[in-house]
């Protein structure tokens, strides 16, 4: 590549980028230098920043650069519900779809021996702890439903009846706006056996 | 975003890359403070140090880290024909793929006047100095096959022939592999006019 090894080395780097390939990297480096040397001068600092100072909340193990987030500081979210959910992303789709006002826990993975991660890895002291502590009634359990999610609720389920709470899960079933004609056969399945009684 | 405004700022940064909208800059952005931030580490370094110190080779126009590029600093390469592309991409795939052994000339861009890109954006002081100066006999005019790209590609072939160049263009026609039904009716149409006798 013409000898600008500072150019190779930007795209190999652009790589780490989920969805990122050869070509795609190329492209963005090509971008960046041709139209957009501000935002790549903005964007090496925001992930320098990002990198070296975001860690984990004390208290739900989301991302942080505090060391108690914001949601977990808001007085008035309502500790009494807890949500649960495997990663950021899961908590960032929760607060953008629903209204929920409770708490949350970061699981920041979901067991999967496998991958060697057990309870320990998912804070399991951390979520005992305020499960003892605070004042939560309900746990709402908000694992991914997949065969590693649906044994992260069964494990979750567990600690909220040793802890005396009442634990509650997302209710599966047809998407809305969905056609049933090409629904998977395991959604239909259960949408057919979890069927409501119209009133 | 629980109050991280570095994240915030850090997902609202990575759109500065082509093809990344919202959402993937949230992906892009997990998956860096998840799983790779050494990766991310490095990236902001590559992308500081890209923004900072790749310039134009003042020979070729190229990105370049040096005063004159490794293409235009190679001595093996035949300085008799200069090919003219408009992007450092295209430079880069044509060194992929052909056996080009001689040197090139980077428009940065095509003629385009409604973006305000004329003869003088597009490096005409610099590429006249190198057909006067150089020991150029021809001149492969590898622009792009648009209309902005057909206008560039008429104006270079008016400086190689004030030059007293041999102008040549890359062969236009139906693409290796395509199927005829395919191929859109412009290109059909040029390649049936441009038919080759068999020998």
């Amino acid at each position: 590549m013409s000898g600008t090894n500072l150019l190779a080395e930007l795209i190999e780097a652009l790589r780490c980028l989920p969805g990122v390939g050869a070509r795609s990297a190329q492209r963005m480096a090509f971008h960046v230098l041709e139209r957009d040397r501000n935002g790549g001068a903005r964007l090496a600092r925001a992930l320098d920043q990002a990198v070296q100072r975001i860690g984990h909340c004390t208290r739900c193990r989301n991302f942080s650069e505090s060391e108690v987030c914001a949601l977990c500081a808001n007085p008035s979210r309502d500790a009494q519900i807890l949500c649960v959910v495997e990663t950021p992303a899961d908590l960032l789709a929760i607060e953008q779809a629903t209204g929920f006002r409770g708490r949350y826990f970061v699981l920041m993975g979901r067991l999967s021996p496998l991958d060697g991660l057990g309870p320990d890895e998912l804070g399991r002291d951390l979520l005992q702890r305020r499960l003892e502590e605070d004042e939560v009634r309900e746990m709402v359990i908000a694992t991914n439903p997949t065969v590693e999610g649906e044994a992260t609720a069964h494990w979750l389920a567990g600690l909220a009846r040793a802890a005396g709470l009442r634990a509650t899960r997302l209710a599966h079933g047809v998407p809305l706006g969905g056609e049933l004609e090409y629904v998977d056969r395991g959604t239909l399945a259960h949408a057919f056996g979890s069927r409501q009684v119209l009133e």
